[in-house]
């Protein structure tokens, strides 16, 4: 008699294959490009490798466990940087022993604070399009999923913006129930490019203050902002920073994907349940890692860090709409985050391609991606893995570019796909 | 009105202050000498060193997302060292794509194996002492941990070994009950320094087949092992493969606590849920600590790693052990690990030290570590943390030394500690 898993996972385990598995760079033409996978292709900034190179040889803490709340330094340097940007502090200072803790990447945290928080059976409400970590985040900790859709009202035939995504606030609170405990919102949008307003905030902020609802606000993007673009933060609408938990990502400030250092910024009651699960869950993060961060904050301003990356990402995603302009593929203008949401509604790509079966039974964006990998060598995510089941069909009309690559690849991919062109009513 | 944690973590938020907090070098005297904690005062090998100073400016990818089941060089890193330690394997290689997956520490891989495999009220086998995150690892997974002491049967006014520390069978038979699912195993272990027989095994083995449980086998200090004492593995007994996962750490291994970086290896059907689990909890691992591990590994043999770290570490324990002798504190003298745990039942310290409240009302170790450490400014850690409720008079009359250190401290230590002759009786 062979040894059971637990019924918790077993929709992951019985699952058809995801996304990432029917579009991993090992199973696409060798030849593509790929805009599919959201890490960049460079190196964190100079001045934070030559630091952590430095302190691999000169300090024997960087090897070793370090504070199950973060690194000292760290947290020091996460409240110098993040004290300023928080507006309900009123210009205090966020407590580096109560405020702030150090998680394996924006992931672990939101996973810790759902286990943190969850009763078996409690509801979190996710966004849809959502990110696809979230729903197992919920379910391995107890909790159910309720799905509520960011609803399209653009024009498939030409540009829209991130107003043209919208939350219907009714259909949020008609998806409340007794048993609902959280609402895991993402701004800038990943993968929407939307980020979201003042209003949009309060909104929302009006239905979790309402219910008495905790918000897992998901902000790494929060450094990636275009066109003069304002992040407005969830925890600074009055009421919210006792019930929201801020979580932000050194893989996505430094282009460090695989350093796995994230945070989590809050009230200390909140913060302090996060603490208790992240620390048996990982005990502490990479030390290391965690250096380097500390110093990439340090030294951003010196180094013109953050406004320098937000003009080359702003560079590169001009660099690919200028390409989908071309080719008269309509897409949603970001102003965070890295990705850009193309509208598909329009390429008449042909229906009898020779597609796998595990591509021909899904959604129309699948069928689109395989066949622009196979046609046109580059590889591009279909985002209607990001919804729930019953509401997979409002994904289908989009394809997901993610433009954390080096422009001249951008230019190649937008090159490639030119002769999309002629597949376009 | 605010918001609750869940229930499941409650236990953790209520605790009074833990070892940990007590004991660390943040409280103590200033000035002592701390054999507390488990990490090393030295740095992990120069060989890994240059190779991950190197990797950070010339390999891009040692920055960003790792896969979820780690580096394809790091497993065939570990295929290649570990296929020819596990002798069930009969000379074939562990499969690299289902048989090993890399974790966030041990510690992230106890935890994933946990939420993969319990069911809500599920109970755990944990032998007393026990290192002390289990608990909390079991019951956020929903289990209950039900604990089975390892006990003493050496003469505390002499030094003893690890055959002298036993596990009843009797006892653990009489622990499981219809709702038993694993039992969590550790060898070489954590605090006593013993290293388990293939006798022992096999006798635990029995049960863990006669009863159907998932064994998880913590062997973190596997390569720390001394006299020529041989490390078996439970995994290896036959019948074992299908229900065992064996557990390791680099952080033990190259003395690169920081890391966090662990592995899991066992029969593909575990190995799969385990790894649904670990990647929605950390999605991946720290991808340059999984180089340097890999390279800690592929070049161990030419660097004669394993075996001068061996004699090194048997070196130190034989520094600490010539001064307890020297003392007249008895212990068991460790045959792996780098834990001494010495038998203070003949200290006859003064009770009525000024103790803190927090102090004074914890077992006789709690109040002994104290006190050393403020008469002798040596700090060591009570072991009865690590037994459950009911037991904790079973660690009471010990005190742990790790000696991870180098051996000019542990020197100054058992000089530091010598006056403490004048209080055995
Ligand atoms: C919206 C969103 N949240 C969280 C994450 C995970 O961040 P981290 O790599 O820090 O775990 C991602 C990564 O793609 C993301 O897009
Ligand atoms: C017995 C035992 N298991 C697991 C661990 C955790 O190992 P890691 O640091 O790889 O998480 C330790 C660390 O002290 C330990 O002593």
């Amino acid at each position: 008699m062979a040894i059971k898993p637990s019924s918790r996972i077993k929709f992951e385990l019985n699952k058809s294959a995801d996304v990432w598995s029917l579009f991993s760079p090992l199973v696409m033409p060798k030849t593509s490009l790929s805009l599919g996978q959201g890490f960049m292709s460079w190196k964190p900034p100079t001045y934070i490798r030559s630091a952590i190179t430095k302190a691999i040889d000169s300090d024997t803490s960087v090897h070793h466990y370090s504070h199950p709340k973060g690194r000292p330094r760290l947290r020091n340097a996460l409240s110098n940087h993040f004290s300023k940007q928080f507006k309900s502090l009123n210009g205090r200072k966020l407590d580096v022993e109560s405020e702030i803790i150090v998680t394996a990447g924006a992931n672990e945290a939101i996973y810790s604070i759902l286990g943190a928080f969850l009763e078996q059976d409690d509801e979190v409400i996710l966004f849809e399009p959502a990110f696809d970590q979230y729903m197992p985040n919920v379910r391995y900790n107890g909790g159910k999923e309720v799905y509520v859709p960011i609803r399209f009202h653009g024009d498939p035939t030409r540009n829209s913006t991130g107003d043209d995504w919208k939350i219907d606030i009714n259909e949020l609170i008609g998806a409340i129930t007794p048993k609902t405990k959280a609402i895991i919102f993402n701004t800038p949008h990943n993968p929407i490019g939307k980020v979201f307003t003042r209003e949009e905030l309060q909104a929302i902020a009006n239905v979790a203050i309402e219910h008495n609802l905790l918000v897992i606000s998901d902000e790494v993007y929060e450094s990636l902002t275009f066109d003069n673009a304002t992040h407005d933060r969830i925890a600074d609408v009055p009421g919210m920073w006792e019930r929201t938990l801020t979580v932000g990502s050194a893989g996505k400030t430094f282009a460090a994907t695989g350093w796995r250092v994230g945070w989590v910024i809050g009230h200390p009651d909140l913060v302090k349940a996060t603490l208790a699960t992240t620390m048996r869950i990982v005990f502490c993060v990479n030390s290391l890692a965690q250096e380097g961060t500390a110093v990439g904050f340090e030294e951003a301003d010196q180094n013109n860090f953050f406004e320098t990356q937000r003009k080359e990402y702003q560079e590169r995603r001009d660099v690919l709409t200028k390409h989908l302009d071309q080719i008269g593929l309509p897409y949603t203008k970001p102003a965070g985050s890295y990705f850009i949401l193309a509208d598909i509604s329009k390429v008449n790509f042909p229906e009898d391609y020779p597609f796998p079966e595990n591509i021909k039974t899904r959604t129309r964006d699948f069928r689109f991606a395989w066949w622009m990998a196979h046609e046109f060598g580059v590889v591009a995510i279909p985002p209607s893995d990001f919804y729930g089941l019953s509401n997979q069909h409002l994904g289908e009309q989009f394809i997901r570019f993610a433009f954390c690559k080096e422009a001249d690849i951008l230019d190649e991919a937008g090159e490639r796909i030119k002769g999309l062109s002629n597949y376009i009513k």
